[in-house]
């Protein structure tokens, strides 16, 4: 199943070792070369290799991890089931140019007695933050530890996950970490629904029922165009497109700020209209990135 | 005041700007030099000289930074009246030989709104820990802020704040810092006052009652060495010379394993021999960290 188009894919180098892993980036970098790092959990989409493209574009190292990370995992969530397929993985990260497949044990990226964790106040309490404790402090402590252990000039991160993007964003300013962090938009299918490793949870039903968290967030967007800056408008009219499909049972319908990630009344400036929903045993998110203002509206990233 | 001798004192570059402190630190390093760095909150005394010539005798290029962090601090603790004084201490770092001091502004280092933090958790939450909440948090966060402005090779950091330093290797490990933690003996006056920026906050008479603290972690060596392993015995000698000093007030003894640093029935292994008392306005803090095993003992570091 060719997902994309390159002709002679060279099989990218497999690291598993930590500071080996960290002594190939340092003497990349010694040697003068730029170094783009994809973190990911695998089981690549095309969202995925759209990180890879550009940091291919942009750096002359490309470095991947794929690190199904468990401390970003609630206690009832999909940390065992979360597809994976190592092999396909590689195939795909050689087709689009990756260097190399940086893909470390569990047990060494958490050697017990583990203690330490890096958080990020406030932005991490909204929105998944409020239905998934400790989701995001996972996230920022294995970004922090890979950040380390590749030590790179820029790092890529899609902007389905929007708020994980911008917590992320906020860490690496506050840390003064020495990364750019760049954030890439969002893949989707031809019916609009966002590329997400969890979309193999669906079955065939709720896989046309998952459209509506897209379709919701153009509806969002066309009154947004046509001038709407009533956050609760603009929400009724998205949970009116959700609640058409019974398969679709929101988790939290929102237009919050890029800045707090706080619910707006009135929508203006650097915003994101953002929704999770359980769809089947998958769990959905999808969001718009928006700058809004007198002259209109405007797609970030 | 000379407090050591070189003649041929050159004063250090004095660096406020933080993207201009890493620029330099990553100059040196790809120019093949080797950095070691010492945090400090200033007011340099002999303790601090001595890791800031360690610092030189292992490294090509020595950095100091002089930062009083606000987030290691209490609500009702001394951040405000917390001795400072830059000449001196430029002119000090210079007797040694430190290259550069790195002298950050606090709304540089803090620019609202402020969000993320590094927590170690269990081994802060004993000792100081446990009279001083968050402060460790406070450390470990402008640690690793520092650790990415000055990435250096390698890190001094003081025996005297045991617990700090431990937690700090702790971090750096959990965190995969790509930096090597050195932990350097405790330096003391002629009466066993351990060194300390505080201790200007004695009166003579407490100056005096001080050295009960270095008296009852003698008395506790000299116990281990005659073979008592009973933590209890060893602990009520040590307050008993406590507490002949009526102006000491002690707010704890404890004997802690160096990896859990939780109190010990036996005493047995690496250890720290740890306390902390009031001494007139002064908080003052003294441990000795022990290989303790059949032969006897040993001192660390």
């Amino acid at each position: 199943m060719p997902i994309c188009g390159r002709g002679e894919a060279l099989m990218p180098e497999l690291i598993s070792d930590l500071k080996e892993m960290r002594r190939v980036v340092k003497e990349a970098r010694r040697a003068g070369k730029t170094v783009g790092f994809v973190p990911t959990m695998g089981y690549f989409h095309r969202g995925h290799l759209s990180l890879m493209e550009r940091a291919r574009e942009e750096n002359d190292l490309v470095v991947v991890s794929i690190f199904v990370n468990p401390t970003q995992f609630g206690p009832t969530e999909d940390f065992r089931e979360y597809p994976r397929d190592l092999e396909r993985d590689l195939a795909l990260a050689g087709e689009v140019g990756v260097d190399i497949v940086f893909h470390p044990p569990v047990e060494d990226m958490y050697p017990p007695p583990y203690r330490t964790y890096v958080e990020v106040e406030g932005i991490t309490e909204t929105l998944c933050g409020a239905f998934r404790p400790g989701h995001f402090r996972g996230v920022t402590t294995v970004v922090t530890k890979l950040f380390h252990l590749v030590p790179a000039d820029r790092a890529y991160f899609g902007a389905k996950d929007a708020q994980q993007a911008l917590v992320i964003r906020k860490m690496v300013e506050d840390l003064n970490f020495d990364i750019e962090v760049v954030i890439c938009p969002t893949v989707r299918e031809e019916d609009g629904l966002a590329m997400s490793s969890r979309n193999v949870y669906l079955g065939e039903e709720e896989r046309r029922a998952a459209t509506a968290l897209y379709r919701s967030l153009c509806v969002a967007r066309d009154l947004l165009e046509k001038g709407e800056r009533n956050s609760s408008s603009i929400l009724s009219e998205m949970h009116r497109v959700l609640d058409e499909e019974p398969l679709v049972r929101p988790e939290y319908v929102e237009i919050v700020d890029c800045q707090e990630m706080r619910p707006l009344d009135r929508v203006e400036g650097e915003v994101v209209v953002a929704l999770a929903a359980r769809v089947g045993r998958a769990r959905l998110i999808d969001n718009l990135m928006l700058r809004v203002d007198e002259e209109g509206i405007t797609l970030l990233p």
